[in-house]
């Protein structure tokens, strides 16, 4: 079913209420609703289903660009081609896509938050032609609900607050923080048909590798330089 | 005035309902409460007065440290000191962030984002005492509003929507995106006071000047490298 165009624009519009760093705005947002977009889009988020099943995909842009070509027909030398530039942009950005997702999901939508943005950033910028100063942080695919579902486990809240200094915890605290997550039945499941001991192995050896991660890290860091955002290559690691 | 810390508590737990890759909520909150730890964190953001004037200061951490420790008890080969490792984290952390301030305003709170934490991320390390695969992002300072400011400008919408690819626009339309902020009264003022010509000179000379972004990359790029995330440091840039 579609999603009236009018009504996400309104509820961007609200979300750009978030806090942003000196009122600068520094994130655009890419709406594809064509076959098409969501066809080119689609592999880049290892086909997951949603993109070409949702009515819209907004691919979240943290944006420099537009403030520095503002500066650029204002007499102005925009220094904006830095890292902590870019990490200025992907803040407002986060803070402003939260805000849709909020949004969005009191006005009735679902939305589903795709982290597979940063793993191919390379393949989202040619896709969707972004220019020096830009760079894809986050997707959000958002349509109709035809579900309810339940919520999902989440620690106890004591496990992420720390009282005026960080606190370190001992093995035996970290057991009992995850205690309860490892305890559930669809969890248990997934140890077995992974064949692993423990559900910390699922995820250190089948969902999120040491060797995917530091591939996907060098394509990141090298996706921001070609973007403009570090000046020079980062050195080559030695796995 | 004071704020009950059961309520944080709870708009904490409530805003951990947010997105997080995997279910592995990448991020923990410090929070500050004595006039030691206030006193300790001012500095470090250029000495805002409502460092010291908030009831609470909570300092949001992208977390990677948690998990790995859960790895580690658990025969686990946690891989995840890299940088999209750290942008997950991030991604995780600010998600959760906006929701938790989503929820303090809903209850009558007033909240401020500090960016400044970001600007020296070494200071903000020591004095939370933050470990290995843990890093500064957000700050957040919290009580019971005792003013209603009114709320500042933002571009239209369509500034920052592009439809299936990104539009880079023409320097007619980027003069027009601008045009209502260049004309507000306290912009002009701002132009006036410093003594420039553009509302942009305000921000590339005096606000976010070039020498200050590439310096603090340069701090935020050894500080990820310190906290484990980059695992060699960035080649010296020639400025």
């Amino acid at each position: 079913m579609d999603v009236d165009k009018a009504l996400i624009h309104s509820l961007l519009a609200t979300a750009s209420r978030a806090a942003t760093m000196g009122n600068m705005q520094l994130y655009s947002v890419v709406e594809t609703r064509t076959a098409e977009g969501k066809e080119r889009l689609a592999p880049l988020h290892f086909n997951q289903p949603m993109v070409k099943g949702a009515a819209v995909v907004l691919t979240f842009i943290a944006d420099f660009r537009r403030f520095t070509h503002w500066c650029d027909v204002s007499d102005a030398d925009a220094g904006y081609d830095n890292f902590l530039s870019f990490t200025n942009a992907m803040t407002d950005c986060m803070l402003f896509c939260q805000n849709f997702c909020t949004l969005a999901e009191e006005a009735g939508l679902g939305t589903c938050f795709l982290g597979t943005t940063v793993y191919n950033p390379k393949g989202v910028i040619e896709a969707l032609q972004l220019p020096r100063l830009t760079f894809p942080v986050a997707t959000i695919t958002v349509g109709w609900p035809d579900e309810d579902p339940a919520q999902t486990d989440r620690l106890d809240i004591s496990a992420i607050i720390h009282e005026e200094t960080y606190h370190d915890a001992s093995d035996e605290e970290i057991k009992s923080m995850f205690a309860y997550k490892e305890s559930l039945p669809e969890n248990k499941h997934f140890v077995e048909v992974n064949g692993k001991t423990t559900l910390a192995q699922v995820f250190t050896d089948c969902r999120y590798t040491r060797k995917d991660n530091e591939a996907m890290s060098d394509g990141m860091l090298e996706a921001l330089q070609q973007q403009g955002f570090l000046q020079c290559p980062p050195s080559t690691p030695t796995h």
